[in-house]
């Protein structure tokens, strides 16, 4: 494990890093019944009574939500960026060495398949409501995955799969022009804390090795990255020059630090050319484009496909996910759906098949730019295509004119095919297609697939998504104002823009808001009406 | 007609009101074959060349597009808004009181009806890129309407149905807490400049006919309004106190002034009473809870609705088309698609007939709160129940708890319903639920919700939508960076998120972008590859 190698020198404690509980939550844990080292986080909001016309009191119970930001939103907490989290799975890791002894199979899905719950299938158990058993056997039949490096022992065990609630991917990272690595931390905190299920480190730039160390070491969620970015650094940016080697010791510097999943994009054949070249915007995945050049320049197989088991013999050392990236998304909504696309999607399914041969779990990547009318395709594919391994997608972007703005298209799309079964959402910030996201864009693109996520799990009949909305709805109904604000998406900007209108501490308690005014308000009208 | 009413003391041109093209955008118009005197705006936007990499050039047909934003970005017209626009149907107008002798029914449905094509519809026809045959047939059915007042002849006609493009509502208008009425006509003008293709007036506060008035002399899309508002004011805000006669001659008030669309709650019928009782947060539509309140008071029916023929009567002399409010819209995920709603939505129905009857052009309102499972039922009932009526939806929003993002969750649940067939989708603004929006919010919700139109209209196939999409896409994979933020659906946004990074002049034509900097942009890469 490489639980010391992070410099601190970097990394003095972010003085612009936001700690401490959301507005009106607090944290609050549920232990396990079998295991009381096992201590599961949700943040609870607390909720005022409801007062009727004679002033009698009905207390409302507190609702607790879903928590993805680890110990940065708990008061006990001591947070020291330059030392990292606690090592909260450790023991459930060491505890699998001595019982099962250490093998060249340490994934998740191992122990599933032999019918073993383990400390991260009951964690999940807890945070999703069900039962350990469910969530054993979803994994064994590879429908849902717990990326979950048994050297990031920092993690919060989370599951993927569209069984469970729908989660959201953001993405940190520099890029040559970019940032620094106390401010990819600062990320990576920010983006938990507005609720990222997982962390994407996509960093190009110098100090690369570094940034991730530092993000890792403090990370709760999982952490997923795209080698053949490093193995390119290592090749001096000479995509020619890359080779399996090379590739491979980047695997195992990164699977050694903690990587939770790769996206690995063995799925760019080169056969496809031809597909690619009846494009309109050929290939938009970075991973993709240097795959594809690599073949071209070479006239050879991508070399990810013919090491494919390689591959999965590293993997499953150390429980890394595969995320078996959509080199060939489309790009535009002239794009979606076609040969090109479904081609590599018949062979990530075929992959797919190889990788659990060996046991690793695997999630799917999927687009991109789709239109309204071709999402349901896509997930209807890729279930069958890929045999009901999660899908991981981009957007869908519902359309290409939507620059400044993609956190939206892409969060329409998002929410419907999320509903139809994607078990997690990449975000897209309103800078996709522009630029690198600065704090505030991450925070839009997070907070939007949020909605899409929680929109897809209230159409799937999820009971605690139901029973968020009806506890807003009632504080609302009831002019609970306050109860209204924390229990929105962002408390502090539902507060923020109630009080830009109507500022004083009083009005807070007002039957009605600057929007309609006293006189019109629809709810205050119809609620005197019934009394 | 009430061209004269308009007082301009309180309204000296606003200096903040955003006049001139968009970025990269100039006003074309294009002429009737028929009649020159028809002439239909577009947003023209001139593309650069496409440069090979030996230099060649090869030019880009300039695209155009919808532009519902006026003379406002006319730059050889002259604004002055205390004096009004051009009263550009008066013509037309008046030469039908010659043709046909003015009679108690001028309605375009009254014309379509005769086989007769008005220069509105020919009008709307060059807009939409189709034969004026078709859009007189759409209108004879009642399956797609033109709302144009006699007495609003400075609009530019439009027209609202499913088988043209999707349209849609931004509101405005001052609560008793809000705002000025240049403020008001700012607020238009901003609006329809970011493509709101009709503008409610909700106004509640003071000074609501010359706040009308006022926006009604300076707008070129159809006004929308909701008479119980005024009717109400009227009655000293007391809602018992309201009258059949307060009421009618509120509507001729407005019908005078060229109100184009009345909101009338006839649906809200005193047996649903139990029906509302049973809900989780009762009635949230203002129109809806002041007519339950008065039923409930005198123990009467619904005077709209013992009284719509009445309506009727005044409506067809006009012009005005009904919008059929949805007073018992539901105002969360749990009152969806509940017995409430869907009893008001068949009595819609019924009157939509009777409105037929006396060919006055109708569109239906819609929800509201729906989470993405039960969208389609809403459509499918609203067309089967309603006999094909425009339907004219509030979002619907996804999920209850959005507050501060609201316009995300609506614009979700719009996307969706827009391309099941929704005709026009009423934008929701960040500030939903919350207060009253500011211009931001309006910009914000505005665009949103062009955004689901535009992605409805793609997943509805249509041609001009697709071709917006690719030329958009065509300019991104050949890196004409400056052609790319002229098509944004936000020229202006899309180069300023650009510039945040990359400010210099010269990186605009660069081959790359902040996000990935020079060596990871897989667009270069994979084009770097086909060299």
């Amino acid at each position: 494990m490489s639980l010391n190698t992070f410099k601190s020198d970097p990394l003095t404690p972010c003085q612009f890093t936001s700690v401490g509980p959301l507005k009106g939550s607090k944290k609050v844990y549920v232990s396990s019944k079998t295991r009381p080292d096992i201590q599961v986080p949700f943040r609870e909001i607390e909720l005022s009574d409801t007062v009727d016309d004679k002033g009698n009191h009905t207390p409302n119970k507190p609702i607790r939500l879903y928590d993805t930001s680890g110990p940065y939103t708990d008061t006990s907490t001591i947070i020291d960026i330059s030392k990292g989290l606690a090592p909260l799975r450790l023991k459930w890791i060491l505890e699998r060495g001595v019982q099962f002894k250490r093998g060249p199979v340490v994934t998740q899905m191992h122990y599933a398949k032999r019918g073993i719950i383990t400390p991260e299938m009951e964690f999940v158990a807890i945070r999703e409501n069900c039962t350990p058993e469910f969530v054993r056997d979803e994994i064994a039949r590879g429908r849902a995955i717990i990326p979950a490096n048994i050297n990031h022992p920092e993690i919060e065990p989370m599951i993927i799969g569209r069984n469970f609630l729908v989660k959201i991917n953001s993405n940190i990272g520099n890029s040559a022009l970019g940032s620094s690595i106390p401010e990819e931390v600062e990320k990576m905190i920010w983006s938990i804390r507005w609720g990222g299920d997982t962390v994407m480190d996509l960093s190009t730039g110098s100090n690369i090795k570094e940034t991730r160390e530092a993000i890792l070491r403090n990370c709760p969620v999982p952490i997923g990255t795209v080698p053949i970015y490093q193995a390119l650094e290592k090749a001096g940016g000479v995509i020619e020059d890359l080779t399996w080697d090379i590739f491979k010791s980047t695997l195992i510097e990164q699977a050694e630090q903690g990587v939770d999943y790769f996206t690995i994009h063995a799925g760019v054949l080169l056969g496809f050319a031809p597909l690619i070249a009846a494009r309109k915007t050929g290939i938009v995945s970075r991973g993709g484009a240097i795959l594809a050049k690599w073949c071209k320049a070479h006239k050879e197989e991508n070399f990810l496909y013919t090491h494919f088991e390689d591959i999965c013999e590293i993997m499953k050392a150390y429980d890394i996910c595969f995320s078996l990236g959509d080199g060939l998304r489309p790009g535009s909504i002239e794009d979606a759906n076609d040969q090109a696309q479904f081609a590599e999607l018949k062979t990530l399914g075929e992959l797919t098949k190889i990788a659990w041969k060996h046991e690793v779990q695997v999630m799917i990547e999927g687009p991109g730019h789709v239109p309204l009318n071709k999402v349901k395709e896509n997930m209807d594919k890729q279930i069958i295509m890929c045999h009901e391994a999660p899908f991981y997608t981009l957007g869908p972007l519902v359309t290409d004119v939507g620059a400044g703005y993609d956190h939206i298209t892409s969060a329409i799309g998002a929410a419907m095919i999320g509903w139809m079964g994607t078990a997690m959402l990449c975000y897209v910030t309103p800078k996709e297609h522009l630029g690198l996201p600065n704090k505030k864009d991450v925070k839009d693109g997070i907070i939007a697939h949020k909605i899409a996520a929680h929109a897809a799990d209230l159409a799937k009949g999820h009971p605690g998504a139901q029973a968020w909305d009806d506890a807003i709805s009632k504080a609302r109904y009831e002019f609970r104002w306050r109860d209204q604000f924390h229990l929105s998406i962002d408390p502090q900007t539902a507060q923020e823009f109630h009080d830009e209108a109507l500022p004083e501490e009083g009005s807070q308690l007002s039957h009605f808001c600057s929007m309609c005014g006293p006189n019109f308000c629809s709810m205050k009208i119809a609620q005197d009406a019934k009394k």
